[in-house]
C-alpha cells in the first residue's frame, strides 16, 4: 500500500517536470499533457516491457494514466502563478527519481528476481523516464550533468535491497531509501557535491 | 478489411515523411530506407509491446514491413521530381498522423480492452513514430509545436470510440474519424487553429 | 558457443563507444557506466522485445549485464591514456555493429523466424544500440552520415542468411559474416565508399 501511494505520487512529480520541460508560450493543453504522461509513465513502462510482464501497469491499472493526466493539466495552470519553475522542476525530479527507484527495486524484488536486476530495473525506471523527458524538449540530459544523478538512484537502490532482505516487509524501508536518494540528489545540486577527481571523467592531457 | 488498407496507407505515408525529414544531399538509398521504416513502424510496433500483444503486427504480417520499404524507397527517388518537398512532409504526416490513430483505436477496442486505452493507444501509435523520426533528423518534434497536433488524434480517436460503440462493424466509422483527424490537422496548418488563450501555455508575467 | 563469445566482444565495443560518446570533463564514474550500458544493451534488447521473448537475454544471464559495467568501467579509466579517441571510437563502432547485427541474425534464425525477420532484427540489433548513443550525446546519429552504415549491416546480414542456408552450423560462418561487415565500414570510413550518384539522396535542382 505504501508503495502504491509513493508511486502514485512519483506519477505525479514527473508529470509536472515533463509539462514545465517542454511547455512553451502558446502551447496547447492536450500537447503538454501528452508529453507529461510520457514522461511520467515511460520509464515505468519500459520496465515492464523489459521484465515481459503480462500487463504494463498503467493498461492495468489505469489510475495511474488519470493520476498523470490529471497533475500534467495541474501543471499547465499552475506555472502561470509559481515564481520559481526551475526550482519546482528541480526538486519534482529529484522526489519523481527517488519514488521511481525505491518503488521499482522493491517491486521487482517482489517478483522474485535477483538483487542485481532489481537494482539494474530501479535505476533505469527512474532515469528513463527524464532521459526521454529531456530528449523530447532539447535540454541536455540530467544524467550527462556534472552533479550526481545516476549515483543516488544507484544507491538508493542498492539499500533497499538490504533493507528489504535484513527487514522484509516493513513498511518503512521505501520511505527510507527514498529519502536517501532525495537528500543526496539536493545536496548534490545546492553543495555541488562532488566525487574525488580521480573518478571523474578526464581526457588525455595534451588533448 | 477497410482497416487493414487504411493501415497500409498510413504506413506508405509515415515512411515518405521519414525519408524526407532525414534525407540530406549524399546519404545512400539503404540507410534512408531504414530511417523511414523506422518512421512507420514505430508506432505500431510501441503500441503492439505496451499491450503484451503476442506477436509485433510487422513480424506476423510481413506485408507491413515491405509496404514500409518500398514506400521508402519511392520517396527516395520521388523527392528528385517533387517541387514542394515541405507541402508533401506536412500533408503526408497529417495523413499518416489520422490513419494510425484510427486504425490503432480500432484493434485496441477489438482486442477488448477499455476505451480509456484504446484512446491512449491510438493517439500514442499515430505520434510516436513521427516524434521518434523528428528526433532522429534534429527536427523540432511537431507535437511541441504550436499547431493543433495532439488535439485532432485525441478527438479523433475519440470519435472512433463513439462511432464504434453506437454503430458498432458499421466499415464506414474508420473513414470518418480519419477524414476528421485529417481535415482539423489541415485546417491547424493552413488557418492556424488555435485554443482560446487561457488554453495555450503561459509563463508568469514578469518572467 | 563461437557467438555467445561474438555478443559478449560485443557488449564490450559498443559499451565503449558509448563511455566516449557521452564523456565530457567532470562526469562522474557511475553516469558514464550508466550510459555505456544503455548503448550497448539497448539493440539487443529492443530485439528480444519486438520478437517477444519470454525472458530479454540479460534479464536471463546477467553475464551481460556485468560485461557491459566492466567495459565501461574500463573505458572510463582508459581514456585518460589514449591518445585517438575518435579513432578507437570509429573502430570499436564499426566492430560492434559488425558483431551485433551477425549474431542477432543468427539467434534470430535459430529461433525460426524468417529470413526477412532476420535480415531486419539483424540490422536493427546492429544499428540501434549507436542510435541512442548518439541522441543522447547530441552526436547525430552514424546512421545519418555520408558513410555506408546501414549498408555494410544489411549485406553482411543478408551473407549470414546465406551461409546458415547453404552451410548449416558451420562454426565459422559467423566469423566471415562479421570480418565481412567489419571491412567494409571500415573501408567507408577510410577510403570514403560511395554509391555511384543515382543512389544518393538529390532533392530537385532549384532547390
Amino acid at each position: 500500500m505504501t508503495s502504491y501511494i509513493l508511486g502514485m505520487f512519483g506519477i505525479a512529480a514527473f508529470a509536472i517536470t515533463g509539462v514545465i520541460s517542454s511547455g512553451k508560450k502558446g502551447m496547447d493543453l492536450f500537447s503538454l499533457v501528452f508529453l507529461g504522461m510520457v514522461t511520467s509513465l515511460g520509464g515505468g513502462t519500459i520496465r515492464d516491457v523489459i521484465l515481459s510482464m503480462e500487463t504494463v501497469y498503467w493498461v492495468k491499472d489505469t489510475s495511474y494514466l488519470w493520476v498523470a493526466a490529471m497533475s500534467s493539466m495541474f501543471a499547465f495552470f499552475a506555472v502561470r502563478v509559481i515564481e520559481n519553475r526551475e526550482g519546482l522542476f528541480n526538486y519534482a525530479d529529484a522526489f519523481g527519481l527517488a519514488l521511481f527507484t525505491v518503488v521499482a527495486t522493491e517491486r521487482v524484488l517482489l517478483y522474485g528476481f535477483s538483487p542485481t536486476i532489481a537494482i539494474t530495473m530501479g535505476v533505469i525506471t527512474g532515469i528513463v523516464g527524464g532521459i526521454i523527458r529531456d530528449v523530447l524538449s532539447h535540454r541536455s540530459p540530467l544524467v550527462l550533468g556534472r552533479e550526481f544523478y545516476a549515483t543516488p538512484a544507484f544507491l538508493g537502490a542498492f539499500l533497499m535491497v538490504i533493507l528489504e532482505y535484513s527487514i522484509p516487509d516493513h513498511e518503512f524501508n521505501a520511505i527510507y531509501a527514498v529519502s536517501f536518494i532525495f537528500v543526496l540528489r539536493v545536496l548534490a545540486m545546492k553543495k555541488g557535491l562532488y566525487y574525488p577527481n580521480w573518478l571523474l571523467y578526464q581526457k588525455k592531457r595534451h588533448d
